[in-house]
């Protein structure tokens, strides 16, 4: 099974539709650039959302949902907004079908269901939030608004790519409202501290907290804040937003609130959002020749047993003993497979397990009964070891977190290895043709920032937040600069 | 608080609207028949999902996600269904937006971004998803497939409810495929049973199962099984529906597969689904003059504890009282709300909890801390009683099982009462007129059954299941009928 799985080096691109399809995470639709997100790859973004969800609790969040459609009137309100989504617009026009008059069973739209207004399709759902959130706060107790939606959002894109760039994605967009700039901007960095915290911790993927340059900002934000990673062809995949939207869309539809002093002001926002692409991050960083590779925290197996029948008189005793070590670890809150498929041979199913990226996969067979043993089998080291059976609960438990770390270091480690420190024009073009992130000065200017991403095709990624201050001189035009940016090609 | 809701008796639709207002369940959007479901309301439909998503996962089914949109040849594909749906709905054809031509600031749909077929919003997905398992289903060992998608969908609708009927909403659809028509049907039954067990045990809704008659079917079924609620005016409403759908979307989307016998077959069917309307019936079935009546079950607040302050000093001891009240019983898994404002008087906090429905209320005032008791009061009998201290743990726990089971009789007993036997058309009548479900006989014809709708407004809800077999003779024509059927208005 996994030699169906273009190796890495040969075609990266390939290596990762590849793995995609075998471990069966999703696969294209009939509707072009819309994916269907397959049940294993459903069951790991549940993982991802329910763990979010319960941080976005945690922080003082409540769920709620908006309309999937903006009236065109709402969507042209906050201007950058509007022109920084106009050109990828779903626009529905019509509410009802028709018989066509000459074809039978084929439809046309019914140009009687025109619509006085069109909708759109919600690219991201500031507009009717903000113009819902004008009849929901009138005074300062009224704040801060803390609201979250899981939902389908729909940007249409000419190049897709699975996960990565979909005309339909699913996501979950936080719109906060705050009395002062202050608390805005808390709930902005505060936001993104719960996703790099959730990045480095359950998708084990090392993240670089940063801020985005003014060519590279969310259309309609004063700041955006970002988390970046970096893919294993050494290109950045921007993981999670935060943006600061200072007054823009309050302005924009007309939300003020009494302050303490009882003077109307206009109130400061923040959204926030990750996405399904989180997958296709997730795949890129951990993922082998072999196929897939997944922390134990988003897997939804941990741990598969499998079962090595001898005959027939085998199979009874085999799986009790399987049976009872499932047990034993599904106490322990481990999701744990029984493969007692008959009609695949334990070389099928171990070849299966592994393009699926389950961390652990236990054998048994009668021998190991008969010595009271079991092998284990790590799915990211490809590390085999037999132990004793009545170790397996602690040894799993234990070896579970383990993985998670390893592979959180395995991943730091490579992008410390493909990270440069560069002084000129030259050597930056020599890390950008052969990939990873290169740390260099740049003049503060989008003339320089665009001039560099035409010349190399590298965007500035962001300006790291919490790195040292260091007065270095721009790469590409000599002018001074205080503190090093990370360029590198982007997903 | 309670005074801004409109009695039952005076305007049962209003007092409907008033409840969904004041407890802060939901709200018209900016955009036509389209809800915003505010977070005290997505908190209820929260609590029902992860309910429902257990049942499901535990009968096997696995999550996924399928497109949003549906091209107009895939919708035509199956004709009952694309007739049952297309005057209700929503085409996008454009994917662009641009400048308009002379008003600075507003757009218009891109005449250059014309889609070459259009795409219509999702009413229901059977099209988009058996032209998916098209491609899944080669042979019998790729069945059954049991596959579930939580989606948003959009069925136009012109006069539109809070909850009960909104352009777009918020459901479940399950979609299985299966190898003989026994093994569908026996799906379509075991999920009409998980529907009508959530009804009864979750939302405290007492159903009748049953067949739909051909008029009322699915667009594109062989058989509709559902189940039917009574509501406090005696209407119904339809809670949940299982389709067997037989080979129709198989053969409309050309998919079948190979038998053990090594032939090709068309595959068998199902869908099965519930949505945010079961928010309308859940408001309907409990509520009161005084606001909501939750069962505890989908209470995402169970018990909500206020403090009695009597001067400053009071704060600190009842607070700290309160406080341990409140983790001793969220050890049991009870979700409690502390009340600390102090902004707000007790009188004002009662009124609103009473109005957002929390099933139990406990209140303690230093005199209460002095003799080491505690105020229990109930929601839905507003009962009210004083217990030690000491006991409240238990007694709490024990109180939430039987609000839940005191709300279910009392709506078992409210359908009883409002259900008649009735033999001649005149009794029908009078039933009709003062609401409720009428038992009768009927021909078992759609003329018959249209033409009483059209006189009374009464439409059959559904064949009963598990009935006893009666003769008798149609109320309308006089005819011969083997079994009553009910007759109700509905939602």
């Amino acid at each position: 099974m996994s030699k169906l799985i273009t190796p890495r080096n040969e075609n990266y691109s390939e290596w990762y539709l590849d793995i995609i399809k075998h471990a069966g995470l999703a696969e294209h639709s009939a509707v072009k650039g819309c994916m269907v997100i397959k049940p294993y790859g459903y069951a790991i973004w549940e993982k991802m959302r329910d763990d979010l969800d319960r941080r976005f609790k945690e922080t003082g969040h409540e769920n709620a949902y908006f309309p999937l459609f903006i009236p065109k009137s709402l969507f042209e309100a906050e201007e950058k907004n509007a022109e920084g989504f106009a050109k990828e617009c779903a626009v529905v026009t019509h509410y009802r079908l028709k018989n066509h008059p000459t074809e039978k069973g084929k439809l046309i739209a019914d140009p009687d269901s025109r619509l006085e207004e069109e909708l759109i399709v919600r690219p991201t759902s500031e507009a009717v939030i903000w113009n819902t959130y004008k009849n929901w706060i009138q005074s300062y107790r009224d704040l801060p608004l803390l609201i979250n939606q899981w939902a389908n959002v729909v940007r249409w894109e000419m190049r897709t790519r699975l996960f990565l760039r979909t005309a339909e994605f699913l996501w979950q967009e936080g719109h906060t409202a705050h009395a002062t700039a202050e608390e805005a901007m808390q709930e902005t960095r505060q936001m993104l501290e719960v996703y790099a915290d959730f990045a480095e911790k359950v998708l084990a993927i090392p993240v670089i907290k940063g801020i985005k340059t003014e060519n590279e900002r969310f259309a309609g934000a004063d700041e955006t804040f970002c988390i970046e990673a970096m893919m294993q062809d050494g290109k950045a995949l921007q993981a999670g937003t935060s943006h600061f939207l200072g007054q823009n869309f309050a302005k924009a539809f007309d939300v003020k609130f009494l302050n303490k002093e009882n003077k109307l002001e206009y109130v400061w926002g923040t959204s926030w959002g990750v996405s399904t692409r989180l997958m296709g991050a997730l795949i890129m960083s951990h993922s082998d020749d072999s196929g897939l590779v997944l922390p134990p925290k988003v897997a939804p197996i941990q741990v598969v047993i499998v079962p090595i029948y001898k005959g027939e008189e085998s199979f009874a005793r085999l799986n009790e003993a399987c049976d009872n070590i499932a047990k034993s670890l599904k106490k322990q809150g481990i999701s744990v497979k029984l493969d007692f498929r008959e009609t695949q041979t334990p070389g099928f199913k171990f070849a299966e397990w592994e393009v699926k990226g389950v961390p652990i996969r236990l054998a048994l067979g009668l021998r190991d009964l008969e010595n009271q043993t079991i092998e284990v089998a790590r799915r990211d080291t490809k590390n085999k070891t037999t132990i004793p059976l009545q170790d397996v609960e602690g040894y799993v438990s234990n070896l579970l977190e383990q993985i998670q770390q390893s592979i959180y270091q395995k991943a730091l480690e490579f992008r410390e290895k493909n990270t440069f420190e560069v002084n000129t024009y030259e050597e930056f073009k020599e890390v950008m043709e052969k990939g990873g992130f290169a740390l260099a000065h740049w003049d503060g200017t989008t003339e320089t920032e665009l001039k560099i991403k035409e010349e190399t095709k590298a965007t500035i990624r962001c300006i790291p937040l919490n790195a040292r201050k260091e007065t270095g001189k721009c790469i590409y035009t000599g002018k001074p600069s205080s503190q090093r940016v990370i360029f590198a090609q982007a997903y």
